[in-house]
């Protein structure tokens, strides 16, 4: 086949290979969701970055598979029981498509998801008010566009281990997100890590092995 | 001489010319700090980026002028009563000298100037405590460097024209400033303007001569 | 729905929240404006970056919107009375749409315009010719692309706020507008503002902010 | 005095400030990380990025200071006693400064810490050999320079979570560690997390916040 | 004609001028494919980078031709004897078409290939399983994207010349490939020789005249 | 000898090799323009880029040399009687040095100079004062740094062949040059050929080329 | 209009305002150029960057055009007799459209042409093979793309004024032109001029100049 | 110690390991050296990039130790016997620090080195004077700075296994070598190698190599 799904990895990292869907067409992913569901046929797997064809011909044939279209995303099989809570909060409604990508990638990998969205800095009480609520999870999961100046924000009002995703969102010269990730690398406020520009699976990996760990009782 | 002067320029934009003091020896520092003064003998003339060694000649030969060492800069003459009022805003203690560079342009270019500093983001309450202060001024500068989140948050909080001033202070790989100039351009709060990275001279004249517009009575 | 609007703007700045058409559906644009022109029925609200399709739509299903398809502009309500007035001078006719955006965002938020096109330095006697007219406004508004040399031309000629903004207008390697970015930045006219490439609607909100202020009696 | 230092992050954060002694006199130094110690006498507080000279001044003035010439760094006062364990692994010699940073901010931040060094990619078998150890860790600090392989290569041989710094280490044209900083960000391993070029200190922040609740009894 | 083919290059150089295809019409692909190997009646000619129309077009009008979809290429007339060994090693699936390419060039340029695919080191087991096969070659080729850290492990294990191949490969911002070949060129491994981004074409005439000459008896 | 001067180049293109004094000792750089000076006894040969601790060893052992400390340069034997002229037009005065070198070589390379300095945009009627004193030469040669704005505005009143050397002269992130450089690239005015920042010495062969060619009678 | 003709230019520099057909309808070019051609009709005019549609719509309404396909331009009127020769030496078949360019715009500015194709550095007895064809004319256009050796090569050779245009051709990461754009800027000859990436039309105008003033009687 | 040498290298690889100079003290050279023969009796071992200050405390401490200043190196040691011949081919005389690192790295790894110094391409006739001799070795590296025209020229001269080295020489913006670089990455000659800027280490390893296997009896 085209792909060689890597079917050991979830013996190797404790989680299972996922399916990237850009530049596969919707035959590919159809196949390859079904092989690797087929290799873990009793956890959850997941394809993501699909197209709106990819998503039509994996309702047709996959009817068992949990589709989110502002995600651009793809759940087969029963998800884990979730342990520990991811907060993934946003700044604009932008940003949507990539924290759903954090959301569905942090519950495939078995924590709960707490989505806080549309809170950029621009009305700043919008963000104060979920302040406690945030600083409740295990971890926090913080994506942003244009300037990017919600990490920091945040970064100075809670102790939880906190990831930044920058996107790829704004107006004008943005550098395709390069903004953003300067600055999320550039915060004011120690601790804050990130990931690539758009790269809602990484963080979510990262966020999900997190909290899963902090919460195991 | 070295360098001609533009005399004429306070008639044809309303402001004298001022001494830049990068990469000029003190001798030629004070010998055109000197003739300015002299080709306006009824209002203060300005020094900007002086090292310690100009600050120090300035001192011994021109004992009338007015040094701030954290402002690395002089003033000979006496300013103009100030109209109107300019809010200069810092996020940290490190952008104090674009600080002070911005507020003694304001002094000189006509305008009053109240300065807030160390309001930067990381510690967000310190910000809203100063809000309706800053909210009162004609103009408002907001200097800040790193990821510069601070004229964001203040440009959701405050309808006053706002100018950004991104300066080259930061830890690591901040690229001169670059960081917190992507971020002041792609500012998720409209109307935010912006300068050349820690050039508070230019901020200031133009911030004075809104205050000085907007304040006439 | 998709995009929630921030309806206590003008609350917080004095001026409303507007639509963004780039990347919404025509559909989605004309909602979000009928949503907004209800928050704020007794003043004109704007829509920006429209393709010709929103366009299309917008005439069939809010025939009382103004639009200005240069612009790739909307308004629907009445502006406020001018108060103050800001000249936005442009230098080819490839500027115009981002100098339409300028105008349209002055109008909408409250100050009268004065365009002057097509006075770009390679024809120097153009620009001479308006110098006086120019002079007279509250603020100066400066879009130019390619190598930008208008703002500095016009900053040595006057003393008024000005704020300049750059274009992605060019031939061969212009980099998007980043010559025109660096020119503006680097101006040797001291007090020149700017923004980020091709955003007029941030230049009209910051220039109308200083004539509204400027001309209030 | 000159800078204010933020005494009430602890309580806001959980972790108390720390003082950066890049652009600081030895002076200044000493009196930051004294006036930190008043302010948290009852726990280790941390000055990072110590010049030579800022070292030696602090092994006078202040005798009970932990120094630490190789990470350019001192510690006064008594770290928490450890909860988890960070283990930190170090690609080359060269990047030992930063991995030690990145070892003591783990120590005063409450963690525990192992650290492995000198196992770069180039001689493999010296990290298999040291797969066991690390994957026994709460959470992983890889440190490379160059083409950082390291974090890529571990990735995919643990599932603990991982954060990767990025060094300005290299030979030639390495853009002052932006190779390994980009390399770190498109991982072919899921869920690696990084921080800027040479900042052990906020990847140790990060990872002794993670470590200390993971291992919550 | 449009395109001017060197066929003197085969005596000048040993080598015979080959048809690169992107920016040609199918036709003038034809054409030029038939023309050289009129030129080189004795020996097989190459043509690269075919899009799926080009290709359609070669099946019908040249059906002598040999055709690789995958690999985006066609060879016409018959490979020399193939003198020494060429180890092509690709990281990724998505990696094929560029490891293609080498191959095929290795063939039409007179040395014998050895393919070895999907062995990043986000699974390390399979590259190690693959080490003696690759260091009994005569020359090896590592074709990798994303961070490309297979050069550097590879160059850690063999001491047969290695030429690294960056491709454009890569999920969010690896800026076509950049981030990979900066990894090449910094790669930790003396010795490791690299060509533009995607160009296994050049990596394939390199690598065939080491082989043939290594191996000549 | 460590350099060996290419002293067959005046056959080849009608012009001698000079000494490029950077990274050269003083006692190197004085050797090499005696052997230069011994190659070519009847004209003039150049020394440029010269620190003053060469142009102070030049004085001593060269005395019959004549220097330009402003330019940094020297010339040793008779120049040729000037043939056409070169108008050098500088923008303000820190770009003396570079202007400076530019006349120097025109004169080295047989034509006549005229140097009209400090006419920068900023202060336009001092250019207009000097057009048609720039528009009678036979080639033009205009230096300018930061936004560079001068040989646009020139370009549109001259018809004159027209060359335009940036230089690194600026105030903040002016990138060394590279803001003039695009700017000049990018000039709205047809026509205008451009050289690498700083590079007098290049157009100044260039302009005495056209100028000594167009003069001829 | 759309666009406003600068039909004063000629008056002005001496040569005629020209068509720039990109982002134009074919309808405004046919529009402009009659327009341009009623201005001045007695003399030739361009229009440049034309599409296949533009140029179709050329061909039907303004038969008496003469077009280029490969140039992509069209002229309309009769050129002047020329005055002196510019020798278009072009390194590959697919820098033809930029050589093109520079042929037209050479004609209609009046100097007569000598085109040199085909003859890159990698087969260099053929640039040889024309040397004093080349060294014949008033002024030299070399047009490059890739690494652009051609200008150095050249330089080496001749004494003539030599213009550079570096093309946007090359396989893979040439970053649409800047290569062979620094590589043209650092050529190690003394004396290369050059242009924007692609513009042809900037390098005939300068050429033409030169030549039509060296060659006058 | 400070530095871990990886002594088991030369069994893994075949080549032993070097020392690095830049960043280490004279004392640290010294003994790296010394522990590199002893690991290494009966083979020359190699330091690289050393100062002045580190090559006199090596005259003094280690007078077996073979110095060249030129090349900033020392060799401790027998070379091998030399098996093949690699020509080291030099554009001009600024190059020759890097020529001298690549040659002395040929001779400790085992092979002969023919240098062909200062025949860049801006005196053609140099370069071909050597074409036969160039072609006659066995592998050929070409050390060029600036444009880098030279590995082009001389790929299309021979089909000999061909390492191009770029240099950070040049005057004014040439980036530091990057203009080099990428015209090496971008050569119009097929089989063009290339190593990172200035190492003349990594390209003498695999030069060797080549050459070492292509000889072999
Ligand atoms: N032309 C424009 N350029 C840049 N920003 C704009 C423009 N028009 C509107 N905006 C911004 O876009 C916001 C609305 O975006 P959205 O919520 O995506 O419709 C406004 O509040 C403005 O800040
Ligand atoms: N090594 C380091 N790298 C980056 N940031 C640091 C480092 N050490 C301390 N910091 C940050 O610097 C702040 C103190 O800076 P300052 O107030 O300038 O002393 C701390 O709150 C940290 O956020
Ligand atoms: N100021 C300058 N800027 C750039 N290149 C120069 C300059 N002066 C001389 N050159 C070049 O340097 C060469 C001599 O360099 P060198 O052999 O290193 O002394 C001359 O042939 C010129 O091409
Ligand atoms: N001139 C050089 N340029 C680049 N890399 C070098 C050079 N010389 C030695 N090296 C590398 O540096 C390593 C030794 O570095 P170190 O352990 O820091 O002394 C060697 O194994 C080589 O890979
Ligand atoms: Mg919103
Ligand atoms: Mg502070
Ligand atoms: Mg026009
Ligand atoms: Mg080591
Ligand atoms: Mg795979
Ligand atoms: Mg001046
Ligand atoms: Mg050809
Ligand atoms: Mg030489």
């Amino acid at each position: 086949g085209f792909a060689q799904l890597d079917v050991q990895r979830a013996a190797r990292t404790g989680d299972p290979e996922v399916v990237y869907g850009e530049g596969k067409t919707p035959a590919q992913i159809v196949s390859a969701l079904r092989a690797l569901h087929a290799a873990h046929p009793d956890r959850a797997v997941l394809a993501t970055r699909l197209a709106p064809a990819a998503l039509a011909r994996l309702a047709e044939e996959l009817p068992a598979a949990w589709l989110d279209e502002a995600g651009r995303l793809a759940i087969l099989g029963t998800p884990p029981a979730p342990v520990g809570t991811v907060a993934v909060v946003g700044a604009g409604t932008a940003d949507l498509p990539v924290l759903r990508e954090v959301a569905a990638t942090v519950g495939v990998f078995g924590a709960g998801c707490d989505e806080v969205v549309d809170v950029g800095v621009a009305g700043l009480h919008r963000l104060l008010a979920q302040r406690d609520r945030i600083a409740g999870a295990d971890a926090v999961v913080a994506v942003a566009g244009m300037e990017a100046a919600l990490p920091s924000v945040l970064g100075g009002l809670i102790g939880v281990p906190l990831i930044a995703v920058p996107t790829s969102v704004g107006y004008g010269w943005h550098l395709n997100g390069l903004t953003a990730w300067l600055a999320m690398l550039n915060s004011c406020a120690p601790g804050v890590l990130t990931v690539n520009v758009d790269n809602g699976f990484s963080a979510g990996v990262a966020a999900a092995r997190i909290a899963r760990r902090t919460a195991r009782p």
